[in-house]
């Protein structure tokens, strides 16, 4: 059980940035761009294919698959299963992000049906995304949380044990939690909630670690982690939401073990039982 | 007949930046990204969804409704056609952009059924666009505009009266037009028509303002003036249309009441009768 | 056989300023907003089309047409088959860009009957996907390339052959092919290759390019220079791909004839033949 330490986020960085792994993303139109740009200023190779007909060979040939469901539709849903699939059978990592779940029904049920088929790697939703898949009747507002990380606690738990997988609940504090351990970050910047598709690209980094890093608690905290210390330096720097994005991927580009160590704030917490 | 002034646009921009209003854009795949961070930029919620087995759900949560035809096909007219009628119902504000109107036949048609099936709160186009919706002939040069705005205040005054509701023509002076009155606000900077999406940004924020004012042309007439104004403060800190983008976004999340009393260029026009 | 010269793209790009040319793009998803953008800063008007009921129609307004099979699904493949007949019929310059080919086999494919049906006037990609059009066996990594340019020479003189076209190969070195001479390019910077969209926004450029010089050679060659000359330019005042996204359109819309002359790094090659 490995302690998320900066050392071992700045190694998978640096693993990632050496492996240069291709991570394939089914995601949403807003996200597309930001998570590609996300994806490269870490080091990793991202590619987005959503065709039926050709992502069973792109997962294949991924070290990582990304699901989003920020704008689905029906045929984009049918390509998200073939991926999932794909990837369970080949044993690549895959992240999933619940985006407006508890918003409409018809994200929350796509959402449960895709995570029953295969259950993922990881999980990466806001509070009233992650407690809306545990049944928690939490009312997503569009694709924004109601409610704060610690009130998901339970059904971050529930859902690790339901899909066997690592949970992530981000927020002020990030909550990662697996069946048998939990991790808090408390990095971050407020400025970050008013960049879109930030979660997005949160969910597109968690699968970079995930990709080099087979413990998936540990590359999802780390994931976390350079996200708010990422977002912390850009924050620093900007006016507003508008150049907070360039610095934020400047200093995903730039990140090194010093940084991180200087600026982590991860606490291991008692695994909440539900 | 409230008159626009820098008061009344600061007292929305706070409602706004409070009360965080959910809105709802089925819009292009171009603007998606920057239409969402604008929106965030200024306070609101921002949500994209155009599933047809969604819409009802997503438009009812919402307390506006942006349509945009920029990148249309057939299954995202059938969304924006349930959507439109939800909001309607439950008197949700919508705003449509008839993006490229003129250009071809089909964006043409398309903008005339979903209008004539559910008239909007607001139509938000450039000169070629309105002319072109309200049958005087202009073709639109892609999405771009070949006519200056005020060759297009009679279009814009027959299609008030035939959808009774307010139509805003964007351009270097943009034309805010009701049945019974009309708004010209000489704001904003040439280097806005550089960079891509600002025109669905307006509709998007023109959204916003709706959301919490209830007068539309008020409402319209303040996102016009809030555009214009972030636009010259973000122009006289760029050196071109890349950094001009991030310092309008700083500029609308900085945006307060005195700036914009500094920079007001309202002027309560005589209505153009057709 | 106009040599690639620093006054001839000058020319170029006043052209392009000057008249404005309406470049139609039927693109991938995440290529949208940066390729617009580009065509912006770069003095273009660009629109985005894809319906199949429209495409014919905005096609034929076009001074160029960019396809581009980035995030391609078969209703998009029939509307580039179509715009692509259109563009041909009414001799309207079509650059083609097969994103991702060699990776899965579906883009091979699809690239392969677009081109039989209508050899396009340019063929821009990284040296996989050209190999990979080529027949020569090369597997691109999602959509970045595992060969070097000038591995790719005989496969793009293969090309330029089978097609009639001027086929560009990017990369550190950009080779432009044409079936009686070559030109290589060697502006540019690394730091190109960590912002998502570069490939794509050339091929955009390269339509704007040939949309006012019909030497379809020349027009290539100049634009990759632009490109070239733009990306150094704004590395040099860049922390990292973030904020180098944002001066590349500055240094894009600033460009003068000066900066040109004084950077270009073209070289007429010996036709490399298969």
């Amino acid at each position: 059980m490995a302690p998320v330490t900066a050392d071992g986020i700045a190694r998978d960085i640096e693993a990632i940035r050496k492996r240069n792994p291709l991570v394939h993303n089914i995601t949403n139109y807003v996200a597309m761009n930001s998570s590609a740009n996300a994806l490269l200023a870490l080091g990793a190779a991202p590619v987005m294919a959503h065709a039926v007909e050709e992502v069973n060979d792109m997962t294949s040939l991924a070290s990582a698959l990304v699901i989003n469901i920020g704008t689905l539709s029906a045929a984009w849903v049918d390509s998200m299963r073939l991926a999932m699939e794909r990837a369970s059978r080949s044993r690549i990592p895959v992240v999933f992000d619940p985006v407006g779940a508890g918003a409409t029904p018809y994200r929350t049920r796509v959402s449960l049906e895709l995570l029953a088929a295969t259950p993922p790697t990881v999980i990466r939703g806001n509070a009233s995304e992650i407690m809306a898949l545990a049944g928690k009747g939490s009312q997503t507002k569009g694709v924004e949380s109601v409610d704060r990380p610690e009130n998901a606690a339970h059904a971050a738990a529930d859902l690790a044990k339901r899909y066997c997988c690592t949970v992530v609940v981000s927020g002020p504090v990030d909550l990662v939690t697996a069946q048998d351990r939990c991790v808090e970050i408390a990095n971050g910047h407020p400025l970050m909630a008013k960049v879109t598709a930030m979660g997005c690209i949160a969910s597109a980094l968690v699968g970079a670690f995930c990709a080099v890093n087979s413990d998936a608690l540990t590359a999802a905290a780390g994931a976390m982690a350079t996200m708010g210390v990422a977002g912390e330096l850009a924050a620093e720097k900007s006016a507003g939401p508008g150049s907070f994005y360039a610095h934020f991927l400047d200093s995903l580009w730039r990140l090194d073990r010093e940084t991180i160590a200087s600026r982590l704030n991860a606490r291991q917490a008692a695994t909440t039982d539900g």
